[in-house]
């Protein structure tokens, strides 16, 4: 299990495509190595039942692999009818974290729909789609305050995750689909622009972890997500 | 309802990027004005019940909207846990259509499956995504015959589809989402290389149309054919 | 692949038996040949959301195939909790064709529901229901406005259909079951009584068609729905 | 709740239509008073898993009533993509009743199904399709028989059912919609030809009943069934 | 199929554990032999649609087998999506039976919910849980007019259910799985504590009976049903 | 948000009773002060797909709240259809860790159903759950290896599990349902009886956390999970 030219606390090359699709608030291709995820914004009037009437927002954010963005080919959610338990986890996983990167109050009944659609899956497909989410919310709240549309600028903080686990006895950030799936422990850590944790979520896949493990997962995400927020903010900035 | 810049016989411009998705067997994603169709190849062994032993192959085609493909971002179908009637409807034609391409008797009992993504959705969604399977395929095709996978290339013609309309009295080429959901007529033409029909689907959405009106719009989806297949082959000659 | 008896261009003998479901608006039990269709007409009050406050009227179709009336006993769809894909498509382009029939503006709010239930399959199904649901709902709309419940008579324009196909290198009419699952090309044309084609669908099954042999598909299905509407007003005068 | 010109004891008048349906096994359309179902019988190759090997056959039946049978149109169990309780309730009586009519070490590892398609429900639609079912069993086992395909007939014994209730404190038999809707007490009871009870079900819809009435409801029920059984005799002997 | 130590008329030892849910109007877990059902009953504001603006209530019944509740453990319908058609036919016949105890306009637009969970089935899971139902309906009925919830006691009368059979030829009170799978007849009784049927459902599973067993069949389970009576009353007492 | 008379870091108190569903292969009612969740264990012959043929075993979990078990009723999801997106989180969770716990090569091709339904949701479900599944099928390995039925005993390890959080800026362990619903942080913890971690999860419910806070939340789930394992040990040895 080698990872041939990247350092073990090394993130993979990450490329930002935007506006791939023009009808959305906002859209994000996201490359980070051979993952791509694409993440769409929408804006729609209205709120859940449990808070119609409250005047406050709501955010969703709903996940899928394209049947072909896996090795073998994975069934169509849609014509099976049903979604995985896998794809359940991940888009709860994602509404939970970005909801706390957006000021709820301030949107109104409104509802933001975030859509991720995996069309590569080279491993940490989760983590990049929190990132690339955070990053589309941004402009998406950019734009909305931009025009009026939103009395201030709803983004409370900005939102970055990252993978990372133990391969081989060893431990690596941003593990690719040949680690992932080779991994003895396996973690996403989601972090605010502030430096605290949203999430951190550790699964012993193969084996069980010890607290020192735990603690240098930790740290190397740490450094990862730090650089995530770096390279967001640029693009950001450079845009503006 | 006017098309700028563009005459009412032509055919919008055309991009193709190939190997979007790395792991399929082929895939494109064509960009026909601002519909973009992400386009993939799969191969799976095995064929459906009524093919066992027959010693034949199989191909059909699944088709999805990306939600934030629309003007007004579309449910989910996966969420929904139901295709919608017009997804249905398309992907069946794809599949008819595709399966015209293909000698399913070379290809041994494996099934061919086509995955047609949109991205972006500006009316002509289905027969980009027929034009730009086909393209696919003959590239899927080629790459089994060179490593000697399938016996011979598999391809048996090349197939390719446009719409035409009337639109505000006005027969046109190529309909935009803007005039395609103002038309009066749609028709959707699918034909071989040979230049004969595999399908034409003529409908009177807001109307009826006489055998005169119907032989126009024939003649404009003749040519705007017969330039798409100059396109395509000049692709696959350009990169073979 | 004979036909005995009957010519290339003859229709199949049509029988009409009115009012076999006592509830509906208006009920048919139309057979062509040893196809069987048991069209019914039913007025619900209200329509879809998207025409809520419009002061317009819609119409939808449902078809099904009984399980028994198919050679080979085909599955309830109710049991297996879907619709097939076949389905699907034949109740869109029946509710899209009598659309054409019906004044939507003159009904009101008021969603006409057409039941399409096969009783027995031998080929053109889709056409027979068209038609006979035409008929169905010209007796349907003589019945609401004779009584006042609509305030004129909400009839357009009469709609017919009829399927023609290519079996054996020859051009036929009105395709049986043994015919149509042989064809190399089938053709469903569905007219109004003004003689202009509001949905003409041609697919080659197991071949393609050149523009000469379209042109002669349409001369005969021209002529077949030319006599269906000649029937078909028969009918309409004798029990007026 | 007036029954105009029949006795409380007495029967609707009953037509039956045979071979309504050619592909089937056998079929019929039986008509009791206004209610009418359509009853079709087919053979399939094959037994449930848990009756694999075992040498024995089965029997299943599936419900239906048609969308426009019923006063206000019911919507297509199909399109919604479920059964209702109802539904479910009635064709497990269906198949329970069916079972105990045919021989299953006879047929060999085949499974009969038997389809009732209500086209107008005026009352009375489970036990009528008992009946009708039970005849169109016979007719099909004397047609396996004299064909050789089912080593001796399959027929153990008839079956036959009636509903009775208990409608403004009179007791009546084979009630129609109106009565059904206000009945008190309502029984469907299901006999062979031997004079024994395969199934009593009585509920008490709106009130109780006593054990005296009870026994009014069966000696009622004992004679409509009767009555039936020399009905469904002499349609079999006839067309012997 | 014998059964030791207990006379062929006699009930099984039965215990009642109150309030194992604190959450619920009221719960029970009930025990009659090894057969341990919990039921509960909740209150919730709203009607269904059909009775919205009529000032009256509701009542509905939901029962399920645990899936360890079975000797073989029975899939869990909430993973397969669907609840089988026997646990359809047995919670419509628990909420037909409850409707009979419960005086519906005295409730308002409220509807009680009553669940039925097996923990364990060994036979006479239906009639247990109605008869457990009942006293749990009567313990929230006390309970909601001693707070001045519903005007008074909406409990019109109690009701109670047993099981009763023909095994090996023997006609038997309150069967055990074992029993209940080899019985050539079982039957259902649902009465009300003034004497009077509510449901009657017998069923010939492995044969039919005669009018002479029927009327023996219900005999014992009068004597059964009175007893259980006693029983409730005397919980219903000592908790007063 | 006060805890009477329980300290920050203590477990509420615990009951165990063993056997409530006497055809599992073990079967335990876990109370958690208010919390009871019953879990069984039961093996089936065989794996899925892609295990067949490779001698190992498989193990999974299915979990649900019982109508009844919460404060406000919710909704049978067998009668909805579709598992809720919480329920299916929560199962392939337990399912994940209870995987740890035993040795699947050992148990050959057969599939552990560990089912966990919660009785009365008061706080701290899932984690329980794991606990009293691990309990449980210990039992369960204890009692196969006894009879010989499998070769050894399978267990590699116990697990346990309990939930920690950030309650009004307080740490506090196993928290109730109040404290839950309120909590700022909430975090699961899931580890063996060797002192290492399976799972980790941590989720800002209301806010997020810093490394300070998850190290004493771990601190205060390491001594609960310590304790838990005293307390399944003592149950364990008593029995055996």
């Amino acid at each position: 299990m080698n990872r041939t030219q990247r350092d073990r606390g090394a993130l993979r090359p990450i490329q930002i495509e935007e506006g791939v699709q023009k009808y959305a608030a906002s859209s994000l291709l996201w490359s980070q190595g051979d993952t791509k995820v694409l993440v769409a914004v929408s804006i729609e009037e209205g709120v859940p039942p449990f808070l119609k009437g409250s005047g406050k927002g709501w955010l969703t954010a709903e996940y899928a692999l394209l049947p072909a963005s896996t090795q073998v080919r994975c069934k169509r959610e849609a014509a099976v009818g049903k979604q995985t338990g896998r794809t359940v986890e991940i888009q709860r996983l994602i509404g939970r974290a970005l909801r706390q990167a957006l000021d709820l109050d301030i949107i109104g009944e409104n509802t933001v729909k975030i859509d991720c659609d995996v069309i590569q899956a080279d491993g940490g497909t989760r983590t990049a789609a929190i990132t690339a989410a955070s990053l589309a919310l941004a402009l998406a709240a950019d734009k909305m305050a931009k025009a009026g549309l939103w009395p201030e600028n709803a983004l409370k903080q900005q939102i970055a995750a990252i993978s990372v686990g133990i391969v081989a006895g060893e431990i690596r950030l941003d593990l690719e689909y040949e680690e992932d799936s080779a991994a003895e422990v396996d973690m996403n850590v989601v972090m605010t622009d502030k430096g605290s944790y949203v999430e951190v979520q550790g699964t012993g896949e193969q084996g069980d972890f010890d607290r020192k493990q735990l603690l240098e997962m930790l740290d190397l995400a740490d450094d990862g997500i730090r650089e995530l927020f770096q390279l967001c903010a640029k693009f950001r900035e450079e845009r503006a």
